[in-house]
């Protein structure tokens, strides 16, 4: 199934960029970045609940927000994109 | 039914942090801003292609990044969300 990933993490926070590089590590590992902080994952419900609490574990309940959309098994027509394609750009952060 | 709208707005190209005021005034009009490049909106058919073709004459092909997904009417139990909700602060850039 695909489960889109959103997350805003907070940089100003203390460890914030630090837990924005491994929220964003982790999701990699199970899916593909499509914007700064949009990830979609193809992945099974036992696979869903690993990456969860993966996250949890990562994020500042205080600080940080994400959240999950679960989009189903028929998700090609549900998805719409137009402009840029997402390209890696680790080195200066982006400014939204 | 739900259509969640995601963006990635290119606020170093010329135009950038305007385009990005605008599209997210645009989406406040039709929905509910839930992270920072995010929106939550309930409309018709309908109301989507309005909003839509009004994001795509804001958006800049060339620098932006707009994606559209249909979650339909039996949403809720598809959206789940961990941490802060969204609040709404203007004043000052989030670095993400």
């Amino acid at each position: 199934m695909l489960v889109l990933i959103t997350y805003d993490v907070s940089t100003v926070s203390t460890g914030g960029a630090s837990r924005l590089r491994r929220i964003a590590k982790q999701c990699t590992n199970y899916g593909q970045r499509v914007q700064y902080s949009v990830f979609e994952c193809v992945v099974d419900a036992g696979q869903l609940e690993l990456l969860k609490n993966k996250l949890l574990k990562i994020m500042d309940d205080n600080h940080d927000s994400l959240r999950l959309y679960i989009l189903g098994n028929n998700y090609k027509s549900k998805v719409e994109h137009y402009g840029v394609k997402y390209v890696e750009n680790i080195e200066e952060p982006l400014i939204l």
